[in-house]
């Protein structure tokens, strides 16, 4: 799968990921209204709203880009009703011919990683049956529990060619309380992205590994340094647009190859027609504000590679 | 919630949690047929299978503790079918009086733990109506990405008198891989606790906090050092039984009031029936074997209380 995410970044030009990770605030009235109309405004009613919102907007950008990551939290609070909406969002997306990285960020250990990675990039067996409930291209871990919580992730990948992005040093303020505390002189990021690195050394690709790591555009400087410490990690960065993360501050993601790297940007693109800049475009024709947002921010990271 | 889980374990004298962590293979032969006669080998027939099998589990133990703790994991593997389950799980035992714990371990920013939040221990609005999806009483949640993730959870915890349990040492044995590397001589876990601590003196129940703490059993010094830093902490302790914990492991983790300690067991009670030690109950009277489990663990916690 990372060869096809690799593969798709090169021939769109885009390093760019949307992050589907609708607020109901974010969804035109006249969506909700429809929604509600069929369903009431009830858990179903949200989820159709979603979905729909979704739908319109992967209509509109998917030809402009590799990937999509839809945040589960964001559906999961809507109940079974919500994964229902994430779920047919996964497929829609697939059939669109996107890759889908869900940002789940589970972590746990032994038999309890295992039935989360295979629930979400993996197979399940039923008596003589096997499905794949939501069948992510990648995920997103969280790595506290250390090799016991990756290794059946990571086990997983390699038998379905899937990913993982291990978050590593996340965008938000308060990132630096543990993840920059210094251990032997280093901070505890870099030693994430030290086992990140060794993680990802079984489970190549091509070029790059199928091991991953999250690192917020919003600290450049240790985008630097890790960077180094995982020269063959795909970078997922957050943070970028609504965060802070500016183009320039980029730069340090991406390997001389100008691969290495993929941003994410979720309210900028979802939710364009609220701002001021796309204004023009109205409520109604939110996703055609979402495809210039799209065409605006592939421009601007283009002006570092 | 933190009062009602104290007084439940002073009126049933056990500071024990049943884990409810299905996996199929727990699960007697007669009751998966069944549920796959009614629903197909499918999604759904697992589910049923799993729902069968808790009730009857649940029905067996519920007047002999005070809490039990489904792990969505093994829910959330047979994909919305599974979660339906998990929340029919969740109604069932707290129409039977336990408190229960969801071990989710979420962990996000903003307004993505504010989404976890809502969904399983608050509530979501849509249009004029409010729902509470999965409405678990405690759930467990990652420290990895400081206070930012832990905030929005607290905040729905002040307001819907809920709680947390915070991930701070794991009874896994690659634990210690970030867990325990040293930060100006002291181990992460303990600077992990010190912000539990801080996090829960401004979420105060009579005596004890509602944000608590899991501690893992197979790490009995560092039990004893992370009580002393959190004493307001409830601790919520895996690893006992299966997991190689004993107890006398987990004297350390109580407070002389004989309070502060939950400790939870999974597989060695659901799945007691397939131990020789409860052979004599067999397949079909797995959750009889199930309760005479529970007896055994409370009268071995006991001994140390």
């Amino acid at each position: 799968m990372i060869q096809k995410l690799i593969s798709s970044i090169q021939k769109t030009g885009a390093p760019v990921v949307v992050g589907l990770d609708p607020m109901l605030s974010y969804i035109p009235e006249s969506v909700q209204r429809q929604a509600f109309a069929e369903y009431g405004e009830t858990l179903a009613g949200a989820a159709e709203a979603i979905w729909q919102f979704n739908k319109a907007i992967v209509d509109a950008v998917y030809d402009l880009i590799p990937a999509v990551k839809p945040q589960i939290a964001m559906y999961e609070q809507f109940g079974v009703e919500g994964l229902i909406a994430y779920e047919k969002t996964v497929r829609y997306c697939q059939d669109k011919g996107l890759v889908v990285i869900g940002d789940i960020k589970r972590g746990d250990i032994g038999s309890t990683s295992a039935a989360y990675a295979a629930g979400h990039i993996g197979k399940v067996t039923v008596g003589s049956q096997t499905f794949a409930p939501f069948h992510e291209d990648f995920i997103t871990v969280n790595p506290y529990l250390g090799t016991d919580g990756i290794k059946p992730f990571a086990d997983v990948c390699r038998q379905e060619k899937k990913g993982l992005f291990i978050l590593v040093k996340t965008s938000n303020p308060s990132s630096g309380e543990f993840q920059d505390r210094l251990i032997d002189g280093r901070p505890l990021y870099e030693w994430v992205g030290e086992k990140v690195a060794a993680w990802g050394a079984d489970c190549m690709g091509d070029d790059y590994s199928y091991i991953g790591a999250v690192v917020g555009a919003t600290y450049p400087e240790m985008g630097k340094v890790l960077r180094k410490i995982m020269p063959k990690s795909y970078i997922l960065v957050p943070g970028y647009g609504a965060q802070g993360g500016t183009a320039k501050d980029l730069a340090p993601y991406f390997n001389e190859d100008g691969l290495g790297a993929i941003v994410n940007s979720s309210r900028g693109i979802i939710a364009a027609w609220k701002q001021e800049k796309y204004s023009r475009f109205g409520a109604e024709h939110f996703a055609d504000a979402s495809r210039q947002a799209v065409v605006d921010m592939v421009e601007d990271i283009r002006t570092i590679l």
